[in-house]
């Protein structure tokens, strides 16, 4: 699950939003470290792999099942969301794999102690996220492998393009920054690394995408909820919309999102009812679909 | 190579352009369909395959390839592209093979008369793409597909963002849009297919991306005419950066896409000189990194 905004913010998930996360995986979501892990786990199967922000922890799991004989670690600022985790762990009958609260910012273990150490959608919400690959990087062994995949808000490719809808995006983009996050993060992630002192033969750059909405999608479950629910998954900044599918008492009317909207000065109550409306006429539109480029780097220490 | 603005049209290549668009295979620019030409090869090796928008012939070579006992017919609007393509498939020893002069607009064969056509980065440069759309579907037999993968503009991840190339991006965004194109083009391929009469369920939508800028290139060819070579392929729109790699004496500073910019208004001679400036730095810069979003859909008719 994402950090907040700063190192000792322990952000609240609603479940929903918590169980739109768990369907991210290490195939759908690390598939760039994959070749990596696999050809390390070939030297040495005692592999240990920390996954930073790990949330619900479904990432997580998924890459203890690649390393049956090493171990995972999962952190995350949020206490709260821990035993969901070990609940998704448990459930997956997986036993080589922890969780625990602790900062990106501090994060509480010994120089070199990890092979692999990740996050994933983690730095594009936090203010100083060199300083927390300058984190990473000190956990992870020499020969070890920090990976990071992070979205990029501004490429987000929505249509139809409804002027509500281009409002949402601008929203969310301003809130973004205000919470002190980086829209632009996906791009942004060697220079980061470069600032930090990792020099950029030690780095892979790599571009993904995600696309929401297939015709299958949509015939096979016509309901607004199921739409939402493709949609906003891997795109926190539109978690907002999610309780329209629940009976639209939605957060973007009523809830957090908002509060800090009418917080940052960034829309008026007329403009957040025209978002909400555009999403529920996107739902519907059978030529809408949403994709975003994720930018992806390895650094190899 | 691409369609000129309008059918009737029959914009140059300069060879330059050419040579960049010759990196291009069906592997890495017409993946979405791939599967689909595999399926259709196993129960007809006879397949007949029509490349609109052939330009110097890679992609329809490629093709050919794919199908030895199957023909392809590649089409360009600019007749003065066709000898290239046809010395292309002579290098490759490629037989099965045969180009044309012809529009996108008006194709000049029978109704159904291929089994696959297919097109790429044409419909992002043309007034009315849905009219060649509903023409490539009109030669294409029933049973058949038509395929189509076209860049979103919009979507263009540009690192750094240095002013010179924000500049240089509205500009191009503007020149396309002043030329008849369309730059959010890969967005809407669902929604132009159905405005042509298809039914949603006949289409598959796919996005893919691509980067230009890797360590390892930078690291083996450190002239900048090799990075301007990586970055801008695919990016026709950025083809005016190309002749900087030539000596400086640039299409930007000088050639025809200032020519295309000063009609249209949409740049001062020091707007110009600075995006030229800002290529030079970005293409110095360790960081530096372009991506962008394609739209793909296949149509089964």
């Amino acid at each position: 699950m994402e950090q907040g905004n700063t190192p000792t913010e322990k952000p609240g998930y609603p479940p929903a939003q918590a169980t739109l996360h768990e369907v991210r995986t290490a195939e759908n979501s690390a598939a760039h470290l994959l070749p990596k892990l696999q050809s390390m786990k070939e030297s040495n199967p005692h592999l240990k792999l920390l996954d930073v922000g790990s949330g619900s922890g479904t990432i997580s799991v998924s890459f203890a099942k690649l390393i049956p004989d090493g171990h995972v670690t999962g952190i995350d600022v949020n206490a709260n969301i821990l035993p969901r985790a070990r609940a998704v762990a448990e459930m997956a009958g997986v036993k080589n794999i922890e969780f625990q609260e602790g900062s990106i910012y501090k994060l509480p273990f010994a120089d070199e102690t990890f092979d692999i150490t990740f996050c994933h959608q983690v730095l594009i919400h936090i203010g100083t996220p060199w300083d927390a690959l300058r984190e990473m990087l000190r956990v992870t062994k020499r020969g070890g492998v920090i990976a990071a995949r992070e979205g990029d808000y501004e490429t987000e490719c929505i249509w139809p393009e409804l002027p509500g809808l281009i409002k949402f995006h601008k929203l969310m983009a301003s809130a973004m920054s205000a919470g002190g996050g980086t829209p632009t993060t996906g791009r942004q992630l060697v220079s980061w690394a470069l600032k930090i002192g990792v020099e950029r033969s030690q780095i892979t750059l790599s571009y993904s995408t995600q696309l929401y909405h297939t015709p299958s999608e949509r015939k096979i479950c016509c309901k607004l909820e199921y739409f939402i629910l493709r949609f906003v998954v891997e795109i926190k900044a539109l978690m907002a919309v999610f309780s329209l599918a629940q009976g639209l008492s939605s957060q973007l009317r009523g809830g957090s999102l908002r509060e800090k909207a009418l917080k940052f000065s960034l829309g008026s109550d007329n403009d957040l009812e025209e978002m909400a409306e555009a999403w529920e006429e996107w739902a519907k539109r059978d030529d809408a679909s949403l994709a975003m480029l994720h930018g992806e780097i390895l650094i190899q220490k």
